[in-house]
């Protein structure tokens, strides 16, 4: 395994944070958002994190690079309820030679809900290894 | 984190095999299963588990449990494609006093695509921790 | 059939606007937003009108009642792409005894991309049919 | 609108039955599956019916044809559960020039739950529409 460490529980070690609502369809019949709905959720705050840094992940994509998900980890503390404004805090949690983690907090009303880690490596559209752009490397 | 061990990669350890093809809807503009699309498949899985075992979870639901999701992992190896026929082997990999443990083993044709755990709890219909049933302990 | 007519194409025709942005998990192995994710798309934009009209779903839920959806309609006439910004325009299309029609036009940069219908009755918790609330009733 | 009819309630009026179960993450806070999770549920039907008839629809894209989905309607009579299982009876329900029409009943043992249509038509790998193949205008 690549993930080993739960991140931080501390919104303050985060560098960004993107809000968004809890849909209906993301719930499931125990009445609350079902696990496998948070990995779009954290893609979704992923993206956002791209563009907050200056590098939107369409153009990226444009340039051939795709970021592959090698591994995915969610830890599910409470449940998210339909309605919620979850924040979803974002941090870049590690950068090897050819790979990355990025780290989530998610938080309704500073309650802790969930944490989780993904990580990546880059791939060309035809789904081949690349090294890491250089702005990535240089964040490392 | 309670999920530490990447699971077997032989088939041979896995109890249970439950057989899916990959939708349409499951693909991303990668051109490949999306990450989050595991989970329901494992889940698929670990349902066809448990009826295979002589426990169907819509039984143990109307018995007045339900199986949380504490943590999720997935470790994405190769690529799952559209219309491919997926083996998700299914081994119960912990049984502790209050939670359990699942691996799984995602193969197309005998070859490796994917390996993840999942870690579960059990909870009243209003969300309560409740022990896991006699006969799952009795699996430990 | 209960929706038999495309609706407006002109945003001004609509009621409100919901703004939202096309996840990558959202996507398909085409490259665009697959069919079966608008949906929950409009569903989102419906939810942000009741709570713009001061009837918040959640509310409303919580009053006892929750909205069916009887039958659903999109006509898909531009792709949606990835990171896109979506302009979602909801108007109440009609309000009968016991169902009423909502409508959608989805737009990106004020270009048309699809158009959709929902209707709905009213149910308790338990499934059974009940009449719409009143301040429903009195939009009609 | 392209769809104007509620296909046949009647499943000997169908050509193929495809059968799949309900799995739990396609549920929701209501208890019942989400309205737009009947989509990727007569996709996979789709998909099959294609297979059966000998036009498997990974041999179809391959050879330049995409599907493309112009409309889609569903019906929700009756609530789909968890773990039920459910046929999807397919019929070809319209071949024109340039678009066809597939039409759907859904059962659980027997019992009616939802009928649907969806329009198609075909386009390239980059989205240009292109005339139906021959064996699909042929069955027209």
């Amino acid at each position: 395994m690549r993930i080993t460490d739960d991140p931080s529980t501390n919104p303050d070690d985060y560098e960004f944070r993107h809000r968004l609502r809890v849909r209906f369809a993301e719930t499931d019949a125990m009445g609350i958002v079902h696990h496998s709905r948070y990995l779009p959720m954290v893609e979704e705050a992923r993206v956002a994190y791209l563009r907050h840094i200056g590098h939107p992940y369409q153009e990226v994509r444009e340039e051939g690079i795709e970021m592959n998900v090698l591994e995915a980890w969610m830890r599910y503390r409470m449940p998210l309820l339909f309605d919620e404004v979850v924040d979803v805090h974002v941090a870049l949690v590690g950068v090897e030679r050819a790979s990355f983690q990025m780290g989530y907090l998610l938080t309704v009303d500073g309650d802790m809900r969930a944490t989780g880690v993904t990580a990546h490596s880059c791939v060309t559209p035809a789904g081949r290894p690349t090294r890491l752009p250089r702005w990535l490397r240089d964040m490392g």
